[in-house]
């Protein structure tokens, strides 16, 4: 079986190889076509949508490689993609730098490039620069990922921390923590069965949905951390609270009995392709409503509030309320 | 002595830590301090500078992290600064993806964190974006770290590798094989002496005093794979070939020295801070005159020029000319 080798990443023949076969056939597009140290991106087309750049990246060290709805090249193209989109801006172009361990599976890296091209291509993303390292046995596991992305950012959306203010109310885009309880199903050989399947998507049209929308003040995607990350910086930035009720959160069985199994709370695990949203109380029905007429957003749900009283808070379906802090770490570590 | 561990990798408060003590701390500037999920930089700030945007990355995985000359951080600076700069943008912006391997020594984080930091305050570049992973001891080695890199490229600067005709002239801008020959000597314990000493640097000022100059055709930062790879770049996008004259290659006496040793050829050592430049014949003087006129260029030659006939040679010192081919890899993984 073809495997990686150091040769692969020396600078030498055998780089420019893979290169030529593997990776530009795969990301074939007329920017990355010109093979020069950097992509040329005209200005004009960024001008064209919005009026500032939004510059995001992201390294994907996610163990095991590939699971139920995704693997480690379609989630290197999702969440770089949606660390862009939460701003407002449309993600069109990567960069990707690969770490890879020799010895790799030639065909698992075509896998996961192919999944590349497809996850990015689907989403108008084209991947115009990049890199290729290769480290020798044991220094790396596997393959690592980096995507660094931009696009612009529209004249007048100005979603962020800063315009958080009590009365706001917190949405979210649906069912949490599928991604977190996939891997952990995975990786910890619980076995579980039912509808554990990792949420990881490109969430720029559901975000293009929301762009016109009064009484938006903040977006992020819940990924490592899960909601009740999100929750922490947005109280924290904010200088407000954040209340959420239990009795609201929208969990799919299957991670619910994941999480019961293990003590563990959905707040806490990752998600891939779910946002958390911060809206104006008057506009939030709208926003929901919105939310849930999309294919991704259909289990959208108002959560909670944003309140005067510092740190985050959850109420629990007895109605009693518990601090609700953030835990010193996740309880997964190579989640994405 | 405190050390990375897998909870500051984790979305947790241990990341929510370490982000705020080291890397805001260090890297600080108004776009980062934001702390969104992604950086949103002004365009007309691009478009002030140029019409097209410059967009480079590259992953840093050198062994060992510290080196005579420089580091890991100061390399993840400089690297893709070049990568962007040899366009003839300016790279200002960059984008930082930390992959950490648990047990990491916090001083030395902190000692590469402080290092990239200076490289970037000297050279003008802010660090607007970040990422941080940690992976179980043993999944990688200490650190690696990718930066992504942007700048604008000025109106009617259209540098590029198929601006190459037969008749142009190929220079360096200074000494061959400085960063190889280094690392090379401290990992493989060589205990040679002398001069040898990474020219890791940023050339954003070399290649600014270019920007005007009529006649460049084509420039290159030669790294891994070293002249050689640029040369074998350069020939097979602009369809020509290139001949390179040994006597005129600029190589310190301690490099020329480690080659000789080894029986490598400093053609295919990697630099860190030097050029390979393609300009018309006409302008090879003037160019030459312009790189030695600045610190950074002080050792600049011509070494060779492009012909007709495909391929790349080398004229030994007796007159001989041999075909220099691209070898399958280049002598040391980890280079950078």
């Amino acid at each position: 079986m073809k495997q990686i080798t150091l040769a692969h990443g020396s600078g030498g023949q055998a780089m420019q190889q893979l290169i030529g076969e593997l990776f530009m056939r795969a990301f074939s597009n007329p920017l990355l076509d010109e093979q020069e140290d950097q992509a040329r991106i005209p200005l004009h087309e960024l001008t064209a949508q919005g009026d500032r750049l939004a510059f995001s990246t992201d390294s994907y060290v996610i163990d095991p490689l590939f699971f139920p709805g995704g693997d480690i090249g379609k989630l290197a193209v999702c969440g770089t993609a949606n660390d862009v989109a939460v701003s407002g801006a449309i993600p069109r172009w990567l960069s990707c730098g690969f770490i890879l361990e020799e010895g790799l599976e030639m065909a698992t890296l075509e896998r996961i490039v192919t999944s590349m091209a497809n996850a990015a291509a689907a989403a108008g993303i084209t991947i115009v620069t990049g890199d290729t390292k290769v480290v020798p046995r044991g220094a790396a596991d596997k393959v690592f990922i980096n995507t660094a992305g931009i696009g612009s950012v529209p004249e007048g959306v100005n979603w962020g921390m800063r315009q958080i203010h009590a009365g706001d109310v917190l949405l979210v885009s649906g069912t949490l923590g599928d991604h977190g309880a996939t891997i952990l199903n995975l990786r910890e050989g619980l076995g579980l069965e039912g509808d554990l399947q990792s949420d990881c998507a490109v969430l720029t049209p559901l975000i293009q949905a929301l762009r016109g929308e009064p009484g938006i003040k903040a977006l992020r995607d819940a990924t490592r951390g899960g909601v009740n990350a999100v929750a922490h910086e947005f109280a924290a930035s904010s200088g407000c609270g954040i209340e959420i009720q239990e009795g609201s959160l929208p969990v799919k069985p299957a991670v619910r009995g994941a999480c019961e199994l293990l003590g563990l709370d959905p707040l806490n695990f990752a998600n891939e392709g779910k946002l958390a949203i911060v809206v104006e109380r008057q506009a939030a029905e709208r926003v929901l409503a919105l939310l849930r007429a999309h294919p991704l957003g259909r289990n959208a749900a108002i959560i909670g509030e944003v309140v005067e009283h510092k740190g985050v808070r959850l109420t629990g379906l007895y109605g009693v309320k518990r601090t609700l802090n953030l835990p010193h770490s996740e309880p997964l570590p190579r989640i994405c």
